[in-house]
């Protein structure tokens, strides 16, 4: 099936989207508007990002002294994104938005992951605007945010620090008042930066005038000290190029400066930096630190940049998928066109030696039953992980839209279900781009084939917007605790409603036995991890619990699927209902039965890992 | 624990290496001797291999239009080699050989691999003219093998072609005889080769004056036509240079063209090229063809290939072994020295949530569990596999010294065993790699640390010398029914002796169990795979049987070794010896019980695959 077909299926017959279209907010949409998008960006992704993925991967960004240095396409493939209007998609009318629900606007973006992960970096800039519209000044909203939607300007996110990955308690930039009247600055309060972030993503380049970069610091208390942990942290506007409150640029460079570009495995199309705040290169008004302006309240930063987090995550999910999925597509074009080797044959004379016959002509390797399996797997995994994060972005718009009740619910499920919507596609998603390359064989171990590229992009899936093992602890350490474990119950609720519709059909009902059965596991194991009430006890096994409890959702995801497509097609009339039927079946056969063995040690509370003395590696 | 002291415990203390002596082959040698080999090894891989992993892979072999550039430091690492005396380690005294057990030449080769997997393609010209000692005339041991032998030359194994991968049976490079008087040459019956070969490592290059290609090729029947299958198949010696029956270049260059390298995800230092034979652009006296002295009998050229490919194999599982111990090492080290995070504490004041103590300083990441965990599941992976391709390499020795039943359990054991040891290692060793990085965070996605190329150089070893696919229809389809199921009784007589010392002991009584309550799921299924007799039922899922079968060896093995280091040091005195016991109970704990969905859908013959439909994907 094509990617359109599927996202077709899971937005419209699935999810329902179209029924959002009930909401004020997206009154004026309706399925012929969401075709649209979808459209456009399919287009805009095949002419100007797939045949491009390539390029981008040998034509690695580099600084040449002055400048980073990007391929063409890059340019190109911007611009197109910039006038589809998407960088503003979930924005107001008002503003020159789109009001598109988020479901929609990620099943459009899928189609510029599919084609190429790397070659943009939108979802940044679109979502460090998205939260200046949120947490900003009017002027703040209106100098930078509106620059980013309109395309003139890119944006970043810079958290991390070569000391503090994942441990944004200990970040060190600090950020001083700028002299008298700091306050008073119509942009927002003005500061002094200085310190070093590291990893952050399109941190330089030429693509745009300007580039807004998002910067957690600290303001140093009155002893000059900075506050430990990240209560002391806020968030502040870093443009690389000074603007007055027209937004233009004002010809002033701001101490922003490249201190250097990672050379990484994968996702080449995408600069990655680190960079210098206040070293002294570029200094502003003969004064030390880079310029930066207060968005919210002083220690409230992590909370503003939080507010992003679940559709950061998602994003990352998604990301994750298309890549799974791209090198599915690849390598089910390779399997019917490869001719390779014979079917086994029954025994002859009651010899058990397995027989083929050399007369007969090659057949196509989609004909072997163990290429089969690994195509089924990765269409699993893929579409499996496609409707999981197309559901959390319903959940989303929900969250934003629907009424009191829905909305909380949304967003109690949403903390729950994101760390999965982000972990899972990012482990199995990279599994099915495994297997993409070992259908190819040796010609998927070289670089005339796309698949090697795929399986190095999506290995910085479980890496970033946090690491799998920050993802388990949240999910086992808060999420499945926070408000009285209601988030956990509330997503009990949702599987055994589909449970309940699915043991009544005959097809489905050992499935939705097999999905009751690991739910009960996955809430005993939960209690059993903290019986002690320990965190060390309970973590220790973090992650075997998140892949147990990704491979139970995923599991009641499929089934749920499975129920819509014969809700539409109970004869399995088309192939693509077939397919599915065919993908959910596998994931119960092939795939839940895994949990059994990553429960065992959680529940035992195994202290295997957590005991085994350093020394003794 | 060092490689090196990993290598002594299991050669010595588990395998009792030093007891080959006894046999009259190794008469000669002793623990002393052994360990010399062992310290030239160490100390040549330290200095010419190490140093210049990264080079190889930075500085990929490109043709100049006249000849293939590799870097300097491969011609001294080749060099070094060669003098180290290891490519004829196993011959006989008499032609300059070590009479060295395979399992100490094995062991030696590992410090090779763990430097720097793919800067030499060593083992390639050892099996070839280990090949020729065994299949050859004695003009073709003393012209070709001896001049491999003694490093002037280099060898390859031409099998593959573009149009058959992995089935032989369509090989089409056809040989025909070279006019009159064909069969009186001295170097060997001599014939005309024309063909394309696929996939040839070291396939050419300029490290060796000369280059002896071992050429699958089928000789044409009096109808003029090819015979269909292997049975047609015949071996050819095809020198890039041709040489006189003194090992002298006769200045003539034969038919074989470089048609193009192929440009690879990793194992970047040995060249993988294209080949055509008698294409005609070097034309050996004004006739076409390459020239070609045949190996062997007519029609025996898989027969006399297939001879070398046990040791291949392992050769393969050792490579993947070694790869994964290096980003174990590389990764240790790092999370050594890293700090990052704080430790999990308990709940204050009845609290759930996690709390940690900003105002602490930051640990080093390897204090965390779930660190703790990826560095384990590597140890755990790359020592059993370690221990695994040992055992094997032995049992080669016994095969080839061993009294008459001795060497035939042996051989029957390693036809068993090959396929696990070959492919459980590439799959398992590749996900340690994975973990490597993953300890790393960002870094580890850079280039600026090593990880990442072990990954990419790993990928290689689940596609080549036999495919996953094709080593799990070895096993399933062929090694545990040949003679009525010997070889996995033998097996399973070997796992049970294990299993009856262990449950008399206190600390592994319940692994033991364990273990054989695994070989009475994978006996089960094995039957149950065959219930209806139809090969197509019962490999479709010959790969999750593989790897259930895999695991199942590979906890025996772990359970083995960890009597041996009771044996040696019940009171666990030493961290080495609890690191052993770490390694075995996380085998136990997170790895064994996986196999029960592996064997689920074996069990079940489940035909969600096979019966997939093609247009339904």
């Amino acid at each position: 099936m094509t990617l359109r077909s599927t996202l077709d299926f899971l937005l419209y017959d699935w999810l329902d989207a179209q029924s959002l279209t009930a909401r004020t907010r997206f009154a004026d949409h309706s399925r012929e508007t969401f075709d649209a998008v979808l459209d456009t960006c399919e287009r805009i992704a095949r002419e100007k990002y797939a045949p491009f993925n390539r390029t981008v991967d040998i034509e690695e960004p580099h600084f040449d002294g002055e400048k980073v240095i990007l391929p063409q396409a890059t340019y190109e493939a911007r611009k197109a994104y910039a006038e589809s209007g998407l960088l503003s998609a979930a924005q107001d009318y008002e503003v020159g938005g789109m009001q598109l629900p988020y479901a929609v606007e990620a099943a459009a973006n899928s189609f510029f992951a599919v084609a190429s992960i790397s070659i943009g970096s939108n979802l940044l800039t679109s979502g460090n605007a998205n939260l200046l519209m949120v947490h900003g000044t009017e002027a703040q909203k209106q100098v930078f945010a509106l620059n980013e939607f309109n395309g003139r300007w890119s944006g970043t996110m810079c958290l991390s620090e070569p000391q503090a990955g994942s441990s944004l308690s200990d970040v060190a930039t600090r950020a001083v008042p700028d002299g008298d009247g700091f306050e008073a600055d119509p942009l927002g309060a003005r500061y002094r930066l200085t310190g070093n972030k590291m990893w952050i993503s399109s941190g330089d380049h030429e693509l745009t005038e300007n580039i807004v970069h998002l910067v957690l610091a600290k303001i140093p208390g009155p002893d000059g000290k900075l506050v430990p942990g990240t209560k002391g942290i806020s968030l502040f506007i870093v443009p690389k190029k000074l603007v007055d409150t027209e937004g233009k640029l004002t010809g002033v460079r701001n101490d922003v400066a490249l201190a250097g570009l990672n050379h990484k495995l994968g996702w080449r199309g995408t600069t990655n930096t680190l960079l210098n705040f206040g070293e002294g290169r570029f200094p502003v008004e003969g004064k030390a630190g880079a310029v930066g302006y207060l968005v919210g309240q002083p220690g409230k930063g992590l909370h503003c940049m939080f507010h992003m987090m679940n559709e950061a995550r998602i994003g990352i999910g998604m990301a994750a998928t298309m890549l799974g999925l791209a090198g599915y597509y690849a390598s089910l074009d390779y399997a019917r066109n490869r001719p390779q080797g014979r079917p086994v044959q029954g025994p002859k004379d009651g010899a058990a030696a397995v027989v083929k016959d050399a007369a007969q002509p090659q057949v196509r390797i989609i004909e072997h039953a163990d290429v089969k399996r690994m195509l089924l797997a990765q269409k699993s995994y893929g579409e499996g992980a496609l409707a999981l994060n197309l559901f959390c972005a319903k959940l989303v718009d929900e969250q934003h839209t629907g009424d009191a009740a829905t909305a909380d619910e949304a967003r109690l499920l949403l903390e729950v279900l994101t760390p999965i919507a982000k972990s899972w596609p990012s482990e199995f998603c990279l599994e099915a781009n495994s297997l993409a390359i070992q259908i190819h064989g040796g010609y998927g171990y070289t670089r005339d084939f796309p698949v090697e590229q795929y399986w190095r992009d999506n290995r910085l899936n479980m890496i970033h917007e946090g690491t799998h093992g920050i993802q388990a602890m949240d999910l086992l350490g808060r999420k499945v605790l926070m408000e009285g474990g209601r988030g956990l119950q509330l997503l009990a609720g949702r599987i055994n409603a589909t449970i309940e519709r699915a043991i009544q059909v005959p097809a489905l009902a050992a499935h939705a036995n097999a999905l009751g059965k690991a739910l009960q596991d996955v809430g005993a194991a939960t209690k059993a991890a903290w019986a002690t009430g320990q965190p060390a006890d309970a973590l220790a096994n973090a992650v075997p619990y998140m892949q147990a409890f990704g491979h139970t959702v995923l599991a009641w995801v499929w089934l749920d699927v499975a129920l819509a497509t014969l809700a539409r097609d109970a004869d399995l009339a088309q192939p693509a209902s077939v397919g599915r039927m065919g993908g959910m079946r596998f994931f119960f056969h092939y795939e839940l039965p895994k949990i059994g063995a990553w429960l065992q040690v959680v529940s035992t509370r195994d202290a295997t890992c957590a005991a085994f003395p350093e020394e003794a590696f």
